[in-house]
């Protein structure tokens, strides 16, 4: 932490070097006033983003169905969520953060209105919409529906907002969010997970950190199933107990032999694989349960009478619910695992296109390309 | 209650009669042995028993996929699950019944050894399996793997009775069962239901239960789908706020007209339309949740994504658990609903085949089907 | 709902008559601007109050301990939180509702940025603090913390908001608000009550509609304890199905008659009887649980030892969170139970003194006392 | 695991040396038949016990209250229930152990008929009772109603046993059950702790592993209590971030300077101190819950009214339930802490009552003492 005196070390501009979203696929470098942090906000000083699939997504085709008021494209709009760096300047009433204090983001602050925020779903907030700047019900998704990460300085609400320690990385901050949402995807599935069999399909980032998270709760077994042995010997690194490489073996005959029969407690879907639901069925034991992250583009068959008769739970999420990023955070910060093991790349601001290059056509096995936003 | 010295008059016999499924489709009557209950089971004088779906593919097709053992078929096997009477005689220890009481019927005992079971899951125990009179790990699903109520007497663990009040009829006692099926998928969604909008797709009988235990409970509005009026107006005298003829209208604009946009918290889908779930998830709000009854026997194309985005849960479930047929059974007793509305056949035993085939057939609109198994 | 051409009718004056808190228990009419609502608030032209218990407290001995910031008196500030009436003009983005609206209010908006209500617990809101006017975290307690309903017109955020239907009078809906603490009480019990035996100890105001809440929602039995046979009546109007004079008899033991020595499932305490928790703790079954809403006002001996062997939960709880007065509302809107039965007396505005006193000391064996502010 | 040949390796005798209690603390050897396992029971091989304060209780002082059915003294009743060993016998149709598989155990056997049960909670099962040797529902609770590990066998039913690793001592597996009981005490407390504040008062066995497993699951600080140096010394070996010694800091003003004036999320009191309580509701924040473990042997004053302002709950809770152990048991088998901090002494079979009076009176610091029932 900064003393007092030091906080004219951050002399806040007045503009700020942010790329923007033309058409799909184009980022441009612009300049852009240096938002200001309304009561319960801060004003962060952006040192590292990562790139995630939901940029990539973002930037190619445009927000996720659900949000409304048409496309970002062209529009001024700074995509990036999975960000971290200083807290530079306190909105009106804020003292939850210090100037100077390193932190790390959560995306979704919901508008707190609605009644899904009032029961503290805001990741389900009603009023989650595309805004691409403007936001009139207050509910903020930085990256996705207000301005993100790829830019100087961002504004951010106090509850999105978890501390950094001093020894962990600015590039392994940037992967805190992602292991927020595995955490979430563990609590949705119960979070009592000790000594449980918990199989992570699809080793991404989210499962990779599913397999870490998962792990570090005392899952066990851990269970890894993909198609890339690179990506699978990461999952082991990160605390998989079993590699399964369904190019070699089929996953479910797997995951039986393992359970001696049992099947899993527990699936995380990330894959997004055409027939990832129904392996998944066929995966977990009788009143066993599914979260699903990955899915396909198009609907896929699925055998629905599977959940009925063996009474078997799916449950879609978005983002990093019940303040699971904190708990991921606090795991981090106690070096029960290290995020740091899926970054893959780093490039300097200006290159910003390069590392989404990068990302999206997972160039040099790239799994997790940090964007740094300064010299430092 | 009879007093004790009435007890004498439940003389029981060493024989009795009894419906077995021989081939496919194939009910014989014959006669068996009164069979005798164990420590902690009670002896159940029949007096009349509904045909469920359930029966109907039992005694067509088979048990359903997830049942080990092999097929029903010519194996002295006696279905039937919906089923009341009065208790006749108690097994070593119990106390929790006596004898003369009415009672009707949960179908779940589970084997109290598994992990599901000792969790308090026994709808979901893992040694649920297809005995056909003989259990080996002690789960008892009378009607599925254990002898049930298509015959004259049955023996029940006291876990599994719930007691029926004077003023309630014997026809009407048999779908206390399908209430509590329906009570517990609205527990699955949460439970806390009053003043939310619950849709209920397809007005079969656990559809229409599931109107008249949300309504009991409070839900505000209920919206019914299906295809025939004659149906959708029993839901509205269950409770049903508003009908949906899906023939002739769209039920997904349907529920957005009614709710303003909004969407419904919960869907029931009880349709087993192959477009079921897909149209569910266009119903619910943002982090609604949807209770899967009712499912097409192929596989269906789903779109995941919606799962995902949209933050949406999908429960399968099996049976009546979370002792729900008591909470159901205790609504029914206060006359907040009369399942006697659904209540559509009588039949005398020795017509139970004809039954059978009203209930299969839908014969004269046919809904619940009951037959009598004695003359009172 | 008036049409938009009416909404001229409400005319907002620049100042309104508000009683304001002088020395302990003085309370005085005095002119005070009329607030502004800002984004996501409303302006509540005030119909009605009625006095809680809460409110004598405030009135005569200052907020709960836990309140930060001192005391209210001889601070303009206005208590008050049971409050109903019109909704006279829209904050900034506000669609939830219309001008012209009837509605009642829930107390509690939380401050939307500590953890507690990111988690959805807003009334533990961790920046609840007295401001008696000022508020600077954002949290919102009307009649607490924020001015409240002693006054013509109060801002209230839409989060605290629930529509009244027209054919229940203004009196009643003043009563929502503790029918709304009722049913979070009852929630917080575990909320799946149908066929399960309530204990309400204490027929007071939250005490009796506590019984008629458990009976809307399926408990069965509800039983009431208290000392005046007067209020017990009107616990059996609103659906106790036994009621105990513990003058006449130990509720300990006629508990245990009742439910035939099993115990209760749940026990709401809200006497504040020194032997309250004690007495509960008896009258529950293993694994029960008892919400604590009366409580002594010095520290009472409690045989802790009895929660442990028995395991046995207690849950202290403020106010109404959960949403609960949404549900309760939507079951008062349906008729389900009456809460008008516990409104005894009605005073003008210029009578709020009397008003108070009636309450405070049970005058006529007073209830809930309410206070129209305007005459209509 | 044994290959099935060298089964006859346990050759069962008919009788065997077993401790039984006459008088209050009176112990005595003396020969038992070997029991039987029934279906879904297995028999243990002991191979090692440890003492709790629950057996010292019920040496000296007989049952808890809440046991019906009278004393256990001069009954032929064998106590002790922290044993493991190994399954040398098992009960009709048992397949989910092994012959010469090493076990610990859980305490609890619900009776699995009553409610709580049929709940999944089984130790509080309604059932419960002292039989010292019979049980009439079916319940066991080994060594509290049943006979107990003070033998050189007993009998368990498969749901009470957890596998133990042969890299895990005899005397440190007696301690999985302790380590259940913490966790299912976390599990009470809503088990996502990662990150969160836990205060431990108490450092006796089940606060010391209460420590272990907060820690273990990513708690943040976590804070232990007490007044013996020693202890907090080995509190602070499993994972205590913070060690008060109450003799001289106040341990309320301790958290509250930790947590900088937040308070914690959770406390497991384990103290007994007659104001632990108390004490716990001024430690935790608003909304925040307490776990009662200790408990003061008389009624001790408690400000009830702090729980209701501060909406705290608290829960009492009894043995280790929702299958804890394994949880526990898999941290252990992972080594993500080690029970055999607190293991302090051993003594042979035949010096049970030295072990005995070592527990009690705390001889040389003593914690956990252990009796090894062979020599192996």
């Amino acid at each position: 932490m900064k003393p007092a005196d030091q906080d004219s070390s951050f002399s806040i501009p007045s503009t700020m070097k942010a790329w923007v979203l033309d058409d799909p696929g184009q980022l441009r470098l612009t300049e852009k006033p240096v938002p200001q942090p309304g009561p319960a906000e801060v004003l962060i000083r952006i040192d590292a983003v990562a790139f995630c699939d939901g940029d990539i997504r973002i930037i190619t085709r445009g927000p996720p169905a659900l949000i409304q008021g048409g496309l970002p494209f062209n529009k001024n709009f700074t995509p990036g969520h999975e960000y971290m760096g200083r807290v530079v300047k306190l909105g009106a009433g804020v003292d939850e953060y210090e100037i100077g204090e390193r932190v790390a983001v959560e995306v979704h602050f919901g508008c707190g209105r609605c009644e899904r925020c009032r029961a503290g779903m805001y990741t389900s907030c009603i009023n989650y919409g595309m805004d691409c700047g403007t936001h009139n019900k207050g509910h903020r998704a930085n990256g996705f529906t207000t301005d993100g990460g790829f830019a100087e300085y961002a504004v951010n609400n106090v509850n999105t907002l978890v501390h950094v320690p001093d020894d962990i990385g600015d590039e392994e901050a940037t992967l805190i969010v992602t292991a927020g949402t595995a955490m979430y995807a563990l609590d949705t599935l119960g979070g009592l997970i000790a000594g449980q069999t918990v199989v992570v399909t699809g080793p991404g980032a989210i499962g990779l950190m599913g397999v870490a998270v998962a792990k570090a709760l005392g899952a066990d077994p851990v269970i890894l199933t993909g198609t890339r042995d690179t990506r699978l010997n990461l999952g082991k690194q990160l605390g998989a107990d079993h590699l399964i490489n369904i190019n070699t073996e089929n996953p479910v005959e797997a995951v039986k032999r393992i359970t001696k029969g049992k099947g899993a407690h527990y699936v995380l879907e990330c894959s997004g694989n055409p027939n990832g639901l129904n392996d998944g069925m066929d995966m977990v034991m009788r009143g066993g349960k599914i979260c699903l992250i990955g899915f396909a583009n198009e609907p896929v068959p699925v055998d629905l009478g599977k959940l009925v008769r063996n009474h078997i739970s799916v449950f879609g999420i978005r983002g990093e619910g019940k303040s699971a990023t904190h708990r991921a955070a606090a795991l981090v910060a106690m070096k029960r695992f290290r995020p740091k093991i899926i970054h893959t790349h780093t490039f300097p601001m200006d290159e910003l296109p390069t590392a989404f290059k990068y990302s999206r056509d997972r160039i040099d096995n790239a799994i997790k390309v940090v964007v740094k936003m300064r010299d430092n």
